[in-house]
C-alpha cells in the first residue's frame, strides 16, 4: 500500500542509442534529438533527449515499481524545465500528495533532477489508480 | 507560421512489435502492455498501449510537422480517458487555442480520437515555442 507523503526515487541515465531507438519507434525524428551537427547550431549545443522519453520513467515506475502491478494511469502533466542530455545521471523523485482510499486513487508529484546539479529538469503531477495498493 | 484556431490532424496506428520496442527502450515492461495472457485477466481483456507511446505522437507532430523544425516543447498535459490498442486506427487532432506572438509561444489542444468510434482516448494541452513559426 502507498500512503500520503510516501516518496520513491529512481536513478537513471540514457544513451544516444536509446534516444535513436525512441525516435525510431515513435517516429519523432526531430534532428534536435538525433543529429549532433544540427544540435550544435541550436542554443542547446548538443542533442537533447525527447521529453517523452524522459517522462516515460514516470510510467515505468508507476506500472512496475511504485505502486507497481495493476496500476492504471489516469493523467500526467509535464513541464519541460531544462534540456536533458544522454550520458547524464538523473533521479526521478515521486511524492504522494493526495490519497483517495475509497476510489483507490493517488495524486503524485513527479520530478526529474539532474543528479550533479540537483536542478529540476522535468516537473509534473500524476494521478494513478490501483485497487490493491492504494 | 501558425495562427489562432489553426488545426492539424495526423492519422496513426501502432503494432504490438512497436509497443514491445517502446517497452524495451523505456524499461516500462508493465505486463498490461506486452503480455496478452496477463492482459486477458484484466478489465482491458487485451494488451493496451503505453500512454506515453500514444502521447508521443504530440511530440512527433510539434517537432517535425506542426509547427515543425525549431520547436521547443515547454509543457504537455495528458488525460488517459480510454484504453488504446494496437492495430487500431487513431487520429491526433491539434487546435491552436492561444498565440503569444511576442514570446513566439502557442497553447495547443491535443486530442487523440479513435477513428472508428470518434471517441476521445487521450486529451491534453501543450505549450510550445518556435522563434520562426509562431
Amino acid at each position: 500500500m502507498i500512503a500520503l507523503n510516501d516518496t520513491y526515487k529512481l536513478a537513471f541515465r540514457y544513451t544516444q542509442a536509446q534516444v535513436q531507438a525512441f525516435a525510431d519507434v515513435t517516429g519523432d525524428q526531430n534532428p534536435i534529438h538525433i543529429d549532433a551537427e544540427y544540435a550544435s547550431t541550436t542554443p542547446f549545443k548538443k542533442p537533447i533527449m525527447h521529453g517523452f522519453l524522459s517522462g516515460s520513467v514516470f510510467s515505468k515506475v508507476f506500472g512496475t515499481l511504485f505502486p507497481g502491478e495493476g496500476t492504471i494511469y489516469l493523467r500526467q502533466t509535464m513541464e519541460f524545465l531544462r534540456p536533458m542530455y544522454v550520458e547524464t545521471d538523473y533521479e526521478a523523485v515521486f511524492t504522494v500528495k493526495e490519497i483517495n482510499a475509497e476510489k483507490h486513487r493517488a495524486i503524485v508529484e513527479t520530478v526529474i533532477y539532474d543528479t550533479t546539479t540537483q536542478k529540476a529538469c522535468l516537473r509534473g503531477e500524476a494521478e494513478v489508480m490501483n485497487d490493491k495498493k492504494i
